[in-house]
């Protein structure tokens, strides 16, 4: 300890890295580098991932050093600056649109660029849905940022439920238009990212009326903001919706259409049609269209969930070996809180969530892969109904576990994880609106278990018994639900097991694995410890022995802990977190972001940074 | 439906309720009115504090209309404009600092209103430790807002562990005056509020050094910023930490004293002193400062922790029954989603332990009053541990389960759920808030636990078998605060049946009680069934009885769940939730208040406003 008042002056702490942090990379029982290759399926990825990253963060547009302390409306100005130098950094370099080098700049940027839903649904959907005139139209235009598409599906007063959408779409033969209108408030479009301000055009989903008859939801374009002056068009009502609890940058949208007429070519046509006669022709069959759907869910696993959950780890555990508390032992140093068993109870099932998601995401997308592959030469869509079933599956119980992981990685950093500075909060918060976006998670959940086979006694009993089928269905949706959770489970724990056999060149790695993936399977068996006990497949004193088992592996966990975050090999300027960079001085930083506060800019306070030669 | 384009125009809705939750109230089984008092503590009580409210509510100050859309800066001025605005009130209308109308001003206001820690712990710590002559220079001061204090307790390095806080306070006999230095970076204090901008005044905890000795911790009143222009003073830097998770109108400060002077009698002296010649005399016992510990959790239940769930429970079930969705029976309307099970299963149990955490939170502050009495009068302390343990036990237990429930009732409610205009996002943000500070719940599980008797066999065995003592604590603690949670649920339970029993007389309140108790309890049990299980407590027979019951009661609740929410009497202007506002006008709430959001503002866009005329 120096003498009081001698603190050495700032700047030099960031060349240098923790002792604390750095004790703990001295030996890791595995090569760290070929964990990242093996997470991003490949050394050749890698690499090409970094030179990405590098790019990003090299150029100060991207740079987000002040995203903590800015308002709604500079947020979102600075996610659009970027979406806009992206392009052009596209352009520049000769980036493809569905190449390599854009996925991963999409994927470091992720929902901090703007134009997520134009780029992600608008454009992706036309090509699925519209014929080659209508992609030839609207595709280049719209790649070129000439204009900004939205997707408008949900209403105020509807979501999940489709049915139920209020949105009118008429034709009127006479003019060969339709006329698109909404009947009451609750039909307000509503949600959909990019319309709020951005939004120049939407893809309005609404039920078609044609000859008298309703045909169900259909797609069409529809132009709302001037391509002059970027004013709302007559007829079109639109705005901003407030505030979240996260995606700030976002403009999430409400759109009022009112007595507004389209040509006749601006309904997506590839599976039907209304012909100039106003008779409705369906074509082919549309069922490709779950396809999106689900990958759509895929891309938000590998690129939001599954990310935020390992992030909320690199941070939890730095901060932890960083963080001395109270003392294990009388007369020694105070320990590091990663030394606890609490602490690692808290931790380590989470890290081995992330492995076992991690290859889960990447078998499931490989198998997408070859879905589509039946689906495209063969015309097989056999495989479509399990397809759909597990993303929807997956996707409600990862992100419901992920955003419960983060949360517990968040307290278990004590105050500072309250601190939008830790980078913490605001991960739950994000990885939160996943459980609502794309598909309620309960929903989801129900979803999944209309296929699965056994779905049970109780609603077999519930029917004989003469109750109707659709009480019996909402009186068994709660276990409905648990057998869906249970099927994904055993699914990713299969999954993990055969991702870990294919490594039997690499022992070291295989090793750590086995551990992280007995942790997950046995901390899975703990967390559902009831349904194990309830039928008798385990007594109490084999469950006892898993807790004993499972305190076994946090031990084993607590040395390579570190080593293990760092392979996820996010840089500094991904985690935004004060307390969980690379080096370590997550004081030091929480000290110096501090003073950047804009309510430390109205009282004049003489600037102090310091540092105690000792830390 | 009335035809497209013929919405009615804006501002009669307000007028009326929705139907939707108007049939929701014409006959609720108990009456409504008389358990708002047993919740307030008997009629005049909900008189004084509806009286309060209006005062509150018809003054345009305390209004926050905006709070959804302001900047950190703004909050914070704001709530120092409530808080001047509140005593001059509080002087204009007589109302006594410790009176029952202060009281619930304090707890309508919240955490909105400036100067909490001044308030509730500068003020009252000196009142503790202070001598009479100390208390009387320094709270009239403080009362009258000439001065403002905060608590500066916490440093960046450390928090729940005090004696780990390093802050140091050195008497120099010669030119009698203490010397305060905080010897590194991980020194400097962190946290306190009312320090970041408003503090004139800190309470300064600090080991005491005199004679060359360290007499542990201590409290001292130091100046920190001129009264003049409000400027630090020499040798003090003090400011904003940055943003946080939620409490942005509170300017949370980190404060650095580097060889500040100040004069002996500064220290609080009521227990112990540094005399002229640097001897340090203790006198009396100072075990009676554990209570204003103690009192502050019990207050932080009462006006913090139990309302924010119970907000949550009114907002989830007002829109459960004014939101539908999908049809549970062909051929019908769609379904209001209260009618769903799943939604019952998820908001219920809330419903439930809200009135049982409320009953153990009255009965608590009973039991602390009786030991004030008994240590106040007899000096008879025996009953000081207990009541430690238990508030620590159930500020952790209750602050645990109220953010789960809240984060439950606000994901309950879909995507709205998720916008701020809610309500439901803030109440989540900054209920977490409270399983952290005023000790972090895992910290205060495990002081809790320390007073179980039956600490364990395996304890017991770990030490038997050679473990030194300080591991088998840390290798056992996950199954101590386990018993700890037990401890505290079981007093819960039983406190809930006894308050029932005192109900006689009102039977049909004891009725609709008797319900949510069951409710809660099985809840209980089945939340915990592992445990159960685990031993043969149970069977999974029995437990599938359980889960069958209460489905039953999920069934009896569903009738009078809006009457059992609007017993709160939480008016509109203290939900601040667009979708739970008493009159059920949600879709018309949300669409209306986001017209205010910023984001509009800067384009320009038809101000729209309108309703169907048959919603």
């Amino acid at each position: 300890m120096s003498a009081p008042g001698h603190w050495s002056v700032p700047g030099h702490w960031s060349s240098g890295v923790n002792p604390d942090i750095h004790s703990e990379r001295t030996s890791p029982s595995f090569p760290v580098e070929r964990v990242t290759n093996l997470l991003d399926g490949g050394a050749e990825l890698t690499a090409t991932r970094r030179h990405v990253e590098s790019i990003i963060n090299s150029d100060s547009t991207f740079s987000q050093d002040d995203r903590y302390f800015l308002t709604r409306v500079e947020q979102y100005e600075g996610s659009v600056r970027r979406a806009v130098r992206l392009r052009e950094k596209m352009k520049e370099l000769g980036w493809a649109d569905n190449g390599t080098e854009a996925m991963f700049a999409f994927r470091v940027l992720g929902a901090d660029v703007a134009f997520g839903i134009h780029n992600g649904v608008f454009i992706p959907t036309i090509k699925e849905l519209g014929i080659e005139a209508q992609i030839a139209k609207w595709v280049p235009l719209a790649q070129d940022l000439q204009i900004i598409g939205t997707y408008a599906q949900t209403e105020l007063g509807h979501g999940t439920y489709l049915r139920g959408l209020e949105t009118t779409v008429t034709f009127d033969p006479s003019n060969q238009e339709f006329v698109i209108n909404m009947p009451r408030l609750s039909s307000i479009k509503w949600w959909p990212g990019d319309l709020g301000r951005s939004a120049t055009h939407a893809l309005v989903l609404a039920q078609l009326y044609t000859q008298g008859k309703c045909q169900g939801m259909h797609a069409f374009i529809v132009q709302i903001r001037s391509l002059v002056d970027h004013s709302s068009l007559p007829g079109v009502t639109v705005g901003d919706i407030g505030p979240k609890m996260n995606f700030d940058q976002v403009d999430n949208g409400f759109l009022i259409l009112q007595n507004v007429h389209i040509p006749r070519e601006n309904m997506l046509c590839r599976y039907s049609e209304v012909s100039p006669d106003g008779t409705y022709v369906k074509r082919g069959s549309d069922r490709i269209n779950y396809f999106s759907m689900v990958l759509t869910r895929t891309r938000l696993l590998s690129a939001e969930i599954i990310p935020a959950l390992a992030k909320a780890c690199v941070i939890a555990i730095r901060y932890s070996v960083v963080r001395r508390q109270s003392k294990l032992k009388p007369g020694e140093m105070e320990t590091k809180i990663l030394d606890y068993q609490m602490q690692q109870q808290k931790l380590f099932p989470q890290l081995a969530t992330v492995f076992a998601f991690h290859f889960m995401a990447s078998s499931f997308e490989a198998f997408c892969n070859q879905v589509k592959v039946q689906i495209k030469s063969k015309g097989d869509f056999s495989s479509l109904p399990e397809l759909h079933a597990l993303s929807a599956g997956l996707k409600a119980l990862l992100s419901d576990v992920c955003s419960a992981g983060v949360e517990t990685c968040r307290r278990a950093c004590g105050g500072h994880g309250y601190s939008l500075l830790s980078g913490l909060p605001s991960l739950y918060t994000r990885v939160a609106g996943s459980c609502t976006y794309e598909g309620e998670n309960t929903v989801m959940q129900l979803q999944t278990a209309r296929l699965i086979k056994n779905a049970g006694f109780q609603l077999q009993s519930l029917l004989q018994s003469g109750v109707e089928q659709y009480v019996a269905w909402d009186s068994t949706s709660i276990l409905l639900a648990q057998a869906a959770i249970a099927h994904c489970q055993y699914t990713i724990v299969n999954n993990f097991v055969e991702t870990m056999s294919r490594l039997q060149h690499e022992p070291e790695i295989q090793q750590v694995l086995q551990v992280l993936c007995d942790l997950y399977a046995l901390s899975g068996i703990l967390a559902n410890a009831e349904e194990f006990l309830h039928d008798g497949y385990m007594t109490g004193h084999q469950l006892d022995l898993v807790t004993a088992s499972q305190r076994d592996l946090l031990t084993c966990v607590r040395k390579d802990a570190v080593s293990l975050v760092d392979a996820f090999d996010y840089s500094d300027q991904q985690l935004h977190s004060a307390i969980g960079s690379y080096d370590g001085h997550a004081y030091q930083r929480l000290f110096e972001w501090a003073q950047k506060a804009p309510m430390n800019a109205k009282v004049p306070f003489a600037l102090f940074l310091a540092l105690s030669s000792c830390c």
